[in-house]
């Protein structure tokens, strides 16, 4: 069984199902787990690493599998202000699509479109949306607050919905933030996206990159065991621009400083230090651990591919029954 | 055509919609226009005014259309502790169903449930639905972030299916927050709720029991134009216990004070007297419109019955086509 909407067609995949470039964790590796099961793979491009996306790029080719127009990457828009130099090299390896997240897309439209790639951004205000389709956007990701990683704080359900409104019958928009089953795919179909973008759900499987103790607190964590925050971010000296902020695992770390960010920047001459000897050692009670809301739907670490399937399962089966739940009673007689 | 759920059959309605007992805007007479479309309603009880609830029971007495197991009453948890005689009343009035927000609802459960009445709880995380279950609880609504007035902050699309594998498939769950329209019930059945519970769409109808500039404010507001806070609880001098924060609409008063909530306290004795003489005046750049993210998608004050017409209408449509998104397509060669 196949799941299909326009998105099918625009990015020529299986199922309207999108990797979220997370930053470093989609890989080349997971990115053709993705694409084989018949989804859409974005590589995490992030702030831009010019040897991690050459890198990336070889082992694509290298596969053999790989057909380069399903593979696209992702940027941090306002850090690939500062690089523009990568979305050329993105584009010269031949990636199908750009998703630009985080500041105005503007700058890098043309040289998008005319290289033959789609423009994807990803919104989270109706401001930032009107200025991705002023851009010329040709796929907006609406992301609600439940997303991991940066983000602000509208939830998917109503978002999504207004975006379809903003957009209208020519943008298709996918949906991000809280989905890591078919019964959230379903539900953002019937919101009028046209597909569904996934991060942490793919995270926590065996091809992702990222270790194997991170994977592991995603599966244990419920769903109040995450905080949006910039406690990581001035943790790593890393400081964003309002409004956004980043969903992690609340940890020891986390406790210690969430509502007490001025107290961090004072001290961060001995946290900063001791936050990235965290993160190198792979001590997640300090250092971050990147997920969204949907943990509570994640309860263990498979293939990527069986991810999708079991989503793609889930999803039509419920789509198919969906008429089930109407009836042609007549009103005021049913039920009583 | 009607919508039904194992819901419809609990509470012998037509349709799986409930009206939320929005404090004193949930009067008698938007809870009668709600049942008369085939909805269940909510009178909202709010804090417990013992003068109001008689009155309200009142008119749905004269009306001679009511029949009393189609209202229920919803109560503030907390609230209700301290004048547990509003229970009483409510259950010799003879409610259906009793709906308990914010705090714990095992001290009412057995009077609730030996009136042969149905406990209704209403949760935010997964402890609050764990002490509701055990407490009895015949329909669970998990309320996400979205929602307008007092709530936590989970996004309702992750939220939904985590409270629906912890329930179990003998307590159905209801889904509120951000539903505004069919595209947003039909999502919620995806999910594996039972039916959704309507706030600030029905507060925009003509029979709901606010101001009409509250209502042309709803309608006016912008996905990005609410704001979950404790500045409104301050400033009327009504503050809640943690973790609950209320969603209302920005206005002046909010922009001045938000992030500021201390010096706000320090300068309680002016702005609280100033506080309610606008809520009095119905001067709302100072008094809370309360209201939730689902305002992106409201664009007009019409009757109760014609919101509800209209969200059955679009989520049948959207659930009986549902099923053409599934193609039996061979993996690897659609689309390509």
């Amino acid at each position: 069984m196949a799941l299909r909407t326009t998105l099918n067609t625009i990015l020529g995949v299986e199922h309207p199902i999108l990797l979220a470039p997370m930053d470093l964790v989609a890989d080349a590796r997971l990115s053709l787990a993705v694409t084989d099961a018949g989804g859409y793979a974005f590589l995490g491009g992030g702030y831009g690493d010019e040897a991690w996306l050459r890198q990336e790029f070889a082992l694509l080719a290298q596969s053999g599998r790989a057909r380069r127009p399903d593979f696209g990457v992702g940027f941090i828009t306002w850090s690939l202000a500062r690089r523009p130099q990568l979305l050329d090299l993105a584009l010269e390896q031949g990636a199908g699509a750009i998703w630009l997240s985080f500041g105005d897309p503007a700058p890098f439209a043309l040289r998008i479109k005319s290289a033959g790639a789609k423009l994807v951004c990803q919104v989270q205000t109706e401001a930032m949306a009107c200025a991705a389709l002023e851009a010329g956007a040709d796929i907006l990701v609406a992301q609600g607050g439940e997303a991991g990683g940066h983000g602000v704080s509208r939830g998917t359900l109503a978002l999504v919905p207004a975006m379809v409104d903003l957009a209208g019958p020519n943008v298709p928009v996918v949906a991000a933030g809280g989905i890591a089953d078919g019964r959230g795919l379903a539900a953002c179909l019937m919101l009028g996206a046209a597909g569904v973008a996934i991060g942490t759900r793919l995270y926590a499987t065996v091809e992702a990159a990222g270790m194997q103790a991170a994977k592991q607190r995603i599966v244990e964590a419920g769903g109040d065991d995450s905080l949006r925050s910039v406690v990581f971010d001035i943790s790593r000296r890393n400081l964003w621009p309002a409004p956004f902020t980043g969903r992690c695992l609340i940890n020891d770390h986390l406790k210690r400083w969430a509502g007490r960010e001025l107290d961090l920047m004072r001290a961060i001459d001995a946290e900063g230090p001791r936050y990235a000897a965290a993160r190198a050692a792979g001590n997640f009670e300090t250092a971050a651990v990147i997920a969204g809301e949907a943990v509570a739907l994640i309860h263990d670490i498979p293939n990527a591919g069986e991810v999708i399937e079991r989503m793609i399962g889930m999803a039509t089966a419920l789509l198919r029954e969906g008429a089930g739940y109407c009836r042609q009673d007549l009103p005021g007689i049913a039920a009583r």
